[in-house]
């Protein structure tokens, strides 16, 4: 799991607000929107070099997000490391004693599959592992 | 500022212990190991693609990492982000109402010149700007 930062995750407590703010930040607008029903996010991307900025705000109360702000004020929520190969990654880290957050891929934002690895096992950091879909 | 993401900072409280754990998960070892006096930390970097992972470890009780650690546990510490020119870098975001940390880069860790923004200006996410330092 040497690849790139895929992106970086950043928790937000309304999406408008900090599209503005990371617009004066970087310099340069976001280049496009998306809600992900199934993780409860609405997302909007930037590009900084051949990594992207992941602005994350919950869309329902029992989101992830949602008590992640609630908990600790908005911030840097997750970092997401590309992978060309997601199952055997899977298996490579499963073998050597971190916790997946899921048995098999899932569809995540931005046309990938995903898999989440337990903090608790990582010395406090929500790593997500990050491989295009094939199928889109 | 839509430069690469340079480096992911991750706070430890042990360096040595996370180095295991990060070469276990990351599949490589770090490229090297590097103390900042001037900051109070011990540093350590592994290569993923174009990017770095810092793993940071207090030196010093008054360092800004041990007060981290003290407060939020090991996690997420900071993101660097690659600029060709920090001094005007510094320039457009104090325009742009963001407040900087220094009035003048200052020599960082891997031979950067850096400055860091608060995160009160920034949504919560400590950002650092990172240029390549000429006399190094």
């Amino acid at each position: 799991m040497t690849g790139k930062i895929e992106h970086l995750g950043i928790a937000v407590a309304h999406l408008d607000e900090a599209e503005t703010l990371y617009t004066a930040l970087l310099g340069a607008a976001p280049y496009k929107r998306e809600d992900v029903a199934s993780e409860g996010v609405r997302t909007s991307f930037f590009l900084t070099g051949n990594n992207k900025i992941e602005l994350l705000e919950a869309s329902s109360p029992d989101s992830p997000i949602h008590k992640f702000v609630q908990k600790n004020g908005p911030g840097i929520h997750h970092v997401a490391f590309h992978v060309e190969d997601i199952v055997s990654e899977m298996e490579r880290l499963k073998e050597a004693g971190f916790t997946l957050l899921h048995e098999t891929p899932k569809k995540g934002a931005d046309n990938k599959l995903i898999c989440f690895v337990h903090p608790k096992t990582t010395g406090g950091v929500l790593i997500e592992l990050c491989q295009d879909d094939p199928e889109r």
